[in-house]
């Protein structure tokens, strides 16, 4: 006992200080944050992965893999362009894809049908009749009505914000609203697009031309979705370039009346159909448990979608067939979705989501990219603690990649009501800083994808599915316990 | 005498010492370059300039003249739109130039009559039936000859360069040749809008469409002058975009066939009249001695001609406005010229300096704008030595724009054939990395043009006129002395 005693009374301090020194060594490599306490044991099984990770990193950077999500991408862009939500490329594109991945042996291979909405843009034109005639660069915006045939035509008031269109609400009736809307941020901005149809008409403004949401231009016009508040006259509406809306802007302050011909064939056909492609490799032993990993097949149908939402399809798809490729089968299935109908209101995936809930629980983790696939930087995520803490350390495997950070919340649209329902969920972060100079433009094309940051995304996609997909241990969802943004 | 040895003796080390003091001094405050040996008379009396300078300066940075250069232009512009050779906005655009001249009381002002071209686009398009349809965005090259009312339909052939059209000269005859050349530099790459037509012509070919020439696209074709080889069949001539000639030409690698339809209106009606601009502030010593500044009053029929040439005009028109306005009538005259038909060969530049031919000795000294008005850094010169001594004094006296550096050799085109002449000119060098994003293309607006950067242009311009026109000195012309570009 005294003995004992004595040992504990020469021991403690010793044990104190090699914790301490364990402390700081793990510290040092990355593998403790001072808010995780994941235990040891899961910490070395998760850093047991090193040598498959570094297997799937080799083959997307030196190896065979390498460049191919790029060709892969060039490939089917370059075959289909555009495919817009209703339209007939869009669908063959997707039997496409389809046939392409039962072609890399992937497994359970499907489309899964889902109601889509079908808007056609047809003829438009915008012009300026005085005071001096000038042709717009133009594009009608999603779901927008379309003007009588010979267009409309009226006087134009131009402001710089909602708060510029009331002062000025005596003389909005009749007349076709510009709005003149510096860019701030793409969320904070792209109210105008979304709101400045119905915030005018409630006015009495017969049409409105929206400057494109983008900080830089060379006379590019943008598109996007719009909605019409219930209740509230639906006017034409279509966005114009920064170049012109700040033209119209200095030719109003002047003095100068401005009279504007707007014509637009854009009309709402009835409802079709599309299909979310679905391809997986099963899992081993948890076949039910799944990681998803998502991109949307569809595109605006202006440019070639290469960028929105090419580049992100490709990028997840092709991580599931370079593991297909690599012949590693997690214990739990990954599944790759092609999303359909993103961009007319991420109708693909809310319709998947709803019509799966009942698997809700079986999710592991979901992932996406919609923001573009420039240099990768890591994830983008909203999860528990806990589920950082794992996502720290399966991150810290990547850093052959140079992309190991881990930010939150999470930003994807089509995974977003997952996210919302408490599921895990990550999409890539990169070096977008450009994106919404191409975003909903005619711009958006293979010029924009580099194959080496399509490669390092397929990567992390790859590696980052294989090791939470084959971990012990479930990730919690967050049904009580959301971050705090 | 022995004294007087004595006295030299004891007094040559003290002045030789004298020397390098005074030397060094000079160097220490920038007054002596290694090369120069310009009298130490000739640098106080540059130097006295100072306070005239600062009045220049301070008036464009600070004072009334604040932001007038772009105002100014912005009216100019957002009035007139594009001004192309050979149409009535340009003459009507000239009308308005010569009033302003006068309502700002500047002398002589008239015009100029010159004969120039006159080429008109007409409508054009350029369609990719197969492997499948796109609207290629596109514009035909200033002189190209038109297609016939249905266009041409043939299959396409698409190279890299020169060397490739050469390697592939047996599929050349019947086809339309699509030049995908990289973007090296503006002068190198030109080469293929320049003579493209002609070297497929000589090979059979019926139509070409070339790569814009610009490192940077948004979806945006950019024009330019094209010309015909003597004896070489005329065929059309048009510019893509870059994101649709690598998109052909991936196409054409995977030995897809392509046929494009290709149709231009465009035709050379008969040779017309347009006018060069001439202001002045008549000299109050020597009024037949001149220094100008100039820029010219035409752009390309797309876009608003805001950066090309509407920045390069206005700050050297504004300059002598500003001058007029502070009333600095210097020793010899100032004139600005506004330069029109510069877009389609410096058309009216050469029939001026060929007119003025006999007075060309008594020209001081010749300044452009014409390759941005972004921050500028100083002047692109050529001269002779004793003009760059001089010159680096009279840049010294600029510290407070700072733009006061110089290099060689001169780069203005309207001024090129003076120069060439022996008549020491400069052109504004400014901070012009991405002039060619925006040349000749639709993006060419007043978004390009900055407030304080046309400050600085015009402040650069009219304190450099007025030195020059205003020193003892005339300045040596280089006619047997050109210095190594």
């Amino acid at each position: 006992m005294k003995f004992k005693l004595k040992f504990c009374i020469i021991q403690f301090p010793f044990i104190i200080f090699l914790i301490y020194v364990g402390f700081f060594i793990n510290v040092y490599n990355g593998h403790v944050d001072c808010e995780c306490n994941l235990p040891r044991q899961l910490i070395k099984e998760i850093q047991s992965y090193s040598p498959i990770v570094n297997k799937i990193i080799n083959a997307t950077i030196a190896g065979k893999f390498k460049g191919k999500t790029w060709k892969e991408l060039a490939l089917f862009v370059d075959t289909f362009g555009p495919r817009f939500t209703g339209s007939r490329t869009l669908e063959v594109s997707i039997d496409y894809m389809l046939n392409r991945s039962k072609n890399y042996n992937l497994e359970n291979v499907h489309g899964e049908t889902v109601k889509v909405p079908h808007w056609v843009r047809g003829q438009e034109s915008a012009t300026v009749l005085k005071p001096r005639k000038i042709n717009l660069a133009m594009l009608g915006l999603g779901y927008s009505v379309g003007t009588p045939k010979k267009g409309i035509t009226a006087e134009a008031v131009v402001v710089n914000s909602f708060d510029d269109l009331k002062k000025l609400k005596n003389e909005i009736p009749g007349k076709i609203v510009i709005y003149n809307e510096k860019f701030v941020s793409y969320s904070e901005t792209v109210e105008y697009r979304s709101r400045g149809a119905s915030e005018a008409a409630k006015l009495g403004a017969v049409a409105v031309l929206i400057r494109s949401v983008t900080p830089f231009s060379l006379y590019t016009p943008h598109t996007g979705m719009m909605s019409y508040e219930a209740n509230v006259t639906k006017i034409p509406a279509a966005c114009i370039t920064i170049e012109d809306a700040t033209l119209l802007h200095r030719m109003f302050q002047r003095g100068k009346r401005i009279v504007v011909n707007l014509k637009m064939q854009a009309r709402t056909l009835p409802v079709t159909q599309s299909r979310n492609v679905v391809a997986e490799i099963k899992g081993s032993a948890q076949p039910n448990k799944v990681v998803v990993v998502s991109g949307h097949i569809d595109s605006w149908d202006v440019g070639q979608g290469a960028m929105d939402d090419g580049g992100g399809a490709f990028a997840s798809w092709a991580s599931v067939v370079l593991l297909r490729l690599l012949n590693l089968r997690a214990k739990r299935t990954i599944r790759a979705i092609l999303w359909t109908a993103e961009e007319m209101g991420t109708v693909g995936a809310r319709q998947y989501i709803e019509a799966h809930k009942a698997e809700v629980r079986d999710l592991q983790f979901v992932m996406e990219s919609d923001i573009g696939t420039f240099t990768p930087i890591g994830l983008e995520f909203t999860g528990t603690e806990k589920v950082k803490c794992i996502l720290e350390q399966v991150m810290g495997l990547l850093s052959a990649l140079n992309a190991t950070q881990l930010r939150s919340p999470n930003a994807g649209p089509d995974i977003s009501d997952w996210v919302d329902s408490g599921v895990p969920g990550g999409s890539l972060w990169n070096k977008n800083d450009k994106y919404f100079w191409f975003h909903h433009t005619n711009a958006d094309t293979m010029l924009v994808e580099d194959p080496t940051s399509l490669d390092l995304a397929t990567a992390l996609f790859a590696a980052v599915s294989y090791v939470l997909a084959d971990i012990s241990v479930d990730l919690p969802h967050h049904t009580n316990e959301l971050p705090e943004p």
